[in-house]
């Protein structure tokens, strides 16, 4: 991505990820709120449809769209199923943005991928609604501090810098025979399902043959473009954000095999198989 | 909040609630509309997830979110169901906002909670698109109205200032034996069902302990954050508006109690009960 | 509409229609790809909940919507199915707009509803993103290339010109006895049945009187509101498009009649019945 801009407030757009959905008026608020202090934010919906309360998803969805925005950009991510108790809410300097939200581990992956320059502690009040609630740190702090930095605060303003930041590891595959056990990173609207298999861990399976059994499912086929795919078909694939996921052109594969988000108890494997070299 | 602003019309960002939902382009129609009058307007998306054509969920959002907003913001509130009928489309000018919307009660308890300044009924068809229909008045009618205020028009050119706006009460709790009847408000993303108590009313019962039934099911615990709360137990916890709801930790209140929002039938009562004290 | 508004690059929004839903950060990916390119970019969000990968739908969304926006319009459709094949990446000029998107008819509704001026073959990578995947061109072509154009880029610039654009035909209304067989064009989110009949081809019937049959179901009343009907009852209506829908007030005829979108199997006609003349 180009990241030749200018550093500056006016390319500080405000990206807002939740889990808050579109029913309701949360996110909506939100967006009065940072128009209340910064009358020229430019905000701009990451994603609303994080899983409820599912840092992993929430984490994953950041990482995965970090490089895509402009040098600057202010993410500010709301999944916070610990809002009230003391976890910290901060906000994370890397090379090229800025990252508020709670410290529960969703600022991680992606604030990690950056290089962080520093993790400030959000205690000044100054900055926050004038009542803070127990139960909406999204629109009383953090909108907040996101609209106070997008026009122009510095970041040390909004309280110590502190040393650590809360980390969050998607699993990694785990070895299993001559193959590897695998862990479902998320489900998209298209019904594919994202493994937590880079596609460079997944090259030599497919220049080998492979087999993936998922619950009783058992998938051969791989292709590189869904269009290439039959129709109706399990088949791996690489996604667009350099993991494999399991699809089916013109289906739903998630409801096809019957598994859902939240679903923990489902087995994925993927095997060495030379009787299914790619075609 | 900070209303500290200058009240210009720069200032006027337009917000849009909506019973529209996110699966047709009836919401990027009316933002298409309000680009066409007023290219540099603001648009913020208050929400468009509410309830199909139920005047008391519009009501409730828009009262619950206005105050977040700055002073001068144009809500344009489009839950229309007599759209067609010779209900009044109007625009209210109150201490901080306009509303644009038909007059059916939508747009009361937020403009009310505002102090009203004038309300004026839209007639002056220069303003609205030039062919009205029968079925689209947030096209037609709403949108451009919304959309050439921002851009400075004054509110008495749009039509003859009326003395009357069209009343929408929330049900207030009802007295029984030595408690109340509740009855639900809203239930959101993420399953708490949102009750008429607000949190003045609540605390007597919440000092003495108390016992709520809903449908068959009692309720007896208070939090003041979902962390507090221990998973998958209903209990009872003031929301970010300052009104009581009921929820789970790591769970769904509504869908686990088997209530949904056009459910009419359902029963809330709280009564005092010393023995479920606040621990 | 009015269209007097000068054609500067200041006056090119950029709407956004997609099938990716808002449960990812696809969406989000895109805006943020436009504003690395084009900080200044304004982009409207048209609608994401066209079917999966129905290019028709699509094609609907986007042709009943295009007027409403201002002239110098960009719009970005993707609905791609056959996204990583040598279908043609296309940028179409027309007489008020520009539309960018895969060339496999979701665009030709609307560019030849407003005179196509020219088609350009997107081929010039210099304005992709720098690494094009197989399976997300709105992210790596067609958001970018949006986005330069909304900077003033010549759209001569992206590719050579072509003589033809892949044409999209939704079903005509078909001869059947004294009347016409129909087909859906598409159910929107209160669940009224787009039918694929102007409202110039009903007039003769609502005339005359008429009786649709739906499936099993017969329809015989015409209202011009929702309100004029009575609840919970069939009826049809002319939709805010210039077409004819099945609705109920206080209902969601599509469910009721257990019709989704993906349906094929639905029969729908309509003939001169005198019996049943509007009241």
């Amino acid at each position: 991505m180009e990241k030749q801009m200018p550093y500056s407030t006016v390319l500080r757009p405000i990206a807002l990820l939740t889990d808050f959905g579109h029913t309701d008026a949360f996110v909506g608020v939100l967006k009065g709120v940072i128009l209340s202090i910064h009358p020229e934010a430019r905000i701009v919906d990451l994603c609303h449809g994080v899983s409820h309360q599912d840092i992993g998803h929430g984490a994953h969805l950041l990482d995965i769209s970090l490089d895509y925005f402009p040098r600057g950009t202010i993410f500010c991510a709301v999944v916070d199923p610990g809002v009230g108790t003391n976890r910290r809410a901060v906000l994370v300097e890397t090379r090229d943005y800025f990252l508020v939200g709670p410290d529960n581990g969703v600022l991680w992956p992606a604030a990690s991928g950056n290089n962080i320059r520093r993790v400030i502690h959000l205690t000044r009040s100054r900055y926050f609604l004038a009542r803070v609630s127990a139960t909406f740190h999204g629109r009383d702090i953090f909108a907040p501090v996101a609209a106070h930095l997008s026009a122009g605060i510095d970041p040390g303003a909004f309280g110590p810098e502190v040393s650590d930041l809360t980390r969050f590891a998607f699993p990694e595959p785990e070895p299993f025979e001559n193959g590897l056990i695998l862990s479902i990173r998320h489900i998209d609207t298209f019904g594919n399902i994202g493994l937590n298999l880079t596609l460079e861990q997944f090259m030599p399976f497919a220049e080998q043959g492979f087999v993936m059994r998922i619950n009783q499912t058992t998938i051969n086929r791989h292709y590189d473009t869904y269009a290439a795919a039959p129709d109706k078909t399990f088949f791996v694939i690489g996604d667009s954000a350099g993991f494999v996921e399991i699809a089916v052109k013109k289906g739903h594969a998630a409801s096809q095999l019957d598994i859902d988000k939240q679903d923990t108890g489902v087995t994925v494997t993927i095997e060495p198989c030379s009787d299914f070299k790619k075609g």
